[in-house]
């Protein structure tokens, strides 16, 4: 069945704020059968809204809309899609008390323009924001649904996740199934690998498709398969298609399954009863985030130190002053003293440790921009690595972060 | 002058990749008159993005689309233009000169797929690439324009600044200028701030508009305007309007300008010759990488000590055990002692720390998940806040990592 996703607001067209809820919305509802055939981003504006829904009604079954419904002048949403549906709009005193309900669990104090949002179109169904105060619409028109959320992530995903997935596949009964699998594949190119999968890619039934997709680092390999309910051989064939493929890539298998390098580390660290550290300077924290930003890291993680002075390299980590002159923050023998040095003062069994120039500034000729020394230590075993990365500041640290992960995984 | 963007993949579709391209296109193209109308973005399918750009060309002066130009079989947008433009496709040397240059500049050896991206459609003008393989194409047709990119963002934004930005210019001549005027406001809820700002607002004239735009921690204000080139009167009169709604602000501006609160924060450390450290525990990290992806942080930052353990916020940071026993981890003087330690161990003058319950997991009945303590000091002064934070880990480390900074500058 086929999903349209309308994304509202000037904010995001002027590109001041990304659009993460159309994401946040596929990934819930694809694997319900949903596919997303388009998504239009447009403007706090009547006509662009108006000629966005009606073509979204045209080409799919259900469309959702986030943004625009906020108490601010500049959100019309709501009055758009009242004219469209051809409804009236009546104050609905249960969505007042949501709001105040809202705003008491914030200690917030009620004004007139926030009481204004319990006006809503009549003959739409109401579900309550549990999360904030803008309400959640749905229409009908002609077998098709609508359903207007709001733009806040958090109210978005957390309302998708308590009700409106759950309300979207008891009004609708696909009789399609699709299935998904990822494989993380290291050390090879998108071309080459290509080129090893030819054959493979050639005889895949029409229901099955393969995709690449490059990630800094390392390829995400995505089969996706499309099935009627029920079709148990499809699938099992599909399953086979699974298992080839995983043959075919071989030693450049990274992972069998969709994680991130973060996820792989934290769930092979806890398997085996091992602690983690970090000591980061050009990457500035950024590993340790990408770790902590991970439910039950604590399990695993026990703290960092960023050494971004060499005062802290030195005075915290216990970084030879003699090699911080002689080679320079950005050499192999600090990167290796830093990743022993955090394992040391944290007190666990694995570290890694980063350190470069990440620009824009601070290049030299003999160590430009975005040369990055990396090490990880596990127990015994130490190994540190140079990596050149283009690109800018964001770029560089995201990929030394990725590598510096990667390296630890493969001496675990 | 009117400009639609399309992102083409299936990944993004899928919300297996946050698109970030359209937004960086918005910022490079909107200081230099152009208003992107809509963002659409479709699958790696030929009719998806025939439909797509046939609707763009008809609604827009310039049409830029990204995605779907690698060497696989899934990107077929090359093949697609080229049929739309009615052009055949000729093999084109000077493209394969530059996929080698990128290539052994990579220090990556060549195979036939990647040859092949030096295909491309005979009668459009190619902007090599500096940055990848997929050559950028630039097609015209009635007047209208329509440039081809490639899909990493890297390669996109890196080439919108070394050429694409500068050959629109060159090759449009717009009438009109728009200026924004941002202004960050905090604690204020957004319908306290439209209530106070009712009056301003409708006495607008109709070529300046004004837009809410809440972000967590703080809400951002912007006064948006359109004019005909060479409006002098008009764009002073917008400076007028920009002055009066700071003075409406009042108390409750944080910042004349665009800016994040760590780029606000280190452009006042630097002007006052401070130094800051943190100490970070359920924001894990996130602190000090929010600091240091800002250019030229090594001057005010000087590093972190990450404690997720309490052993580490003891032997580290120097926490008394006392009171990690008696208060716990998550508690006022924890958090304290937290930000004493950090500048004590990573001698700086200023520090900011964090302890709290990202959950999901963690919480009680005392301490719920969302529960964070935060502390700021500046030399003797040293402030501490509790915070209930609703929402999912990453919202609540977001939000704190966005508070204590706030706290820090509340106190400099």
């Amino acid at each position: 069945m086929k999903l349209t996703i309308i994304i509202i607001g000037a904010e995001i067209l002027l590109g001041q704020v990304t659009d993460t809820n159309s994401g946040e919305i596929a990934r819930a509802l694809g694997p319900k059968g949903w596919e997303v055939i388009e998504v239009i981003t447009v403007d706090d504006n009547a006509d662009a809204i108006r000629t966005a829904v009606e073509r979204a009604l045209r080409q799919s079954d259900l469309v959702i809309t986030t943004g625009g419904l906020g108490p601010t002048k500049d959100d019309i949403t709501k009055k758009t899609l009242a004219e469209l549906f051809g409804m009236e709009m009546i104050y609905d005193n249960r969505v007042l008390e949501n709001i105040e309900e809202v705003f008491s669990k914030r200690g917030l104090e009620l004004n007139p323009l926030t009481k204004d949002q319990a006006w809503v179109p009549n003959g739409c169904r109401i579900i309550q924001n549990q999360l904030g105060t803008a309400p959640i619409m749905w229409f009908e028109r002609d077998g098709k649904v609508l359903i207007s959320m709001p733009g806040v992530p958090f109210e978005t995903v957390g309302m998708l996740e308590r009700e409106v997935v759950k309300d979207i596949c008891e009004h609708f009964n696909s009789d399609k199934e699709f299935l998904h699998h990822t494989l993380l594949v290291s050390r090879i190119t998108e071309s080459a690998l290509a080129e090893r999968l030819t054959a493979f890619e050639e005889n895949l039934p029409e229901n099955v498709h393969l995709a690449y997709l490059p990630v800094p680092g390392y390829i995400r390999l995505r089969l996706d398969g499309t099935f009627k309910k029920g079709d148990e051989l499809g699938k099992r064939e599909y399953g086979v298609l699974c298992t080839s493929l995983c043959q075919l890539v071989g030693e450049n298998l990274l992972y069998d399954g969709e994680a991130t390098p973060a996820e792989i580390l934290l769930s092979k660290l806890r398997d085996r009863h091992l602690t983690l550290a970090t000591a980061e300077s050009c990457t500035g924290g950024n590993i340790a985030h990408t770790v902590t930003e991970i439910a039950g890291a604590s399990e695993v993680y026990m703290g960092s130190v960023i050494s971004y002075s060499n005062d802290v390299k030195h005075r915290v980590l216990g970084v030879r002053l003699a090699d911080l002159e002689q080679h320079g923050a950005v050499s192999e023998p600090v990167v290796r003293q830093m990743a022993e040095g955090a394992a040391r003062v944290i007190s666990t069994d694995c570290a890694v440790a980063t350190s470069g120039i990440a620009g824009p500034g601070g290049g030299t000729p003999d160590k430009p921009v975005g040369t990055v020394w990396i090490a990880a230590r596990c127990n015994d075993r130490l190994e540190s690595r140079l990596l050149h990365l283009p690109g800018s500041r964001h770029r560089i640290i995201d990929r030394a972060t990725t590598e510096a992960l990667l390296l630890l995984l493969s001496i675990l």
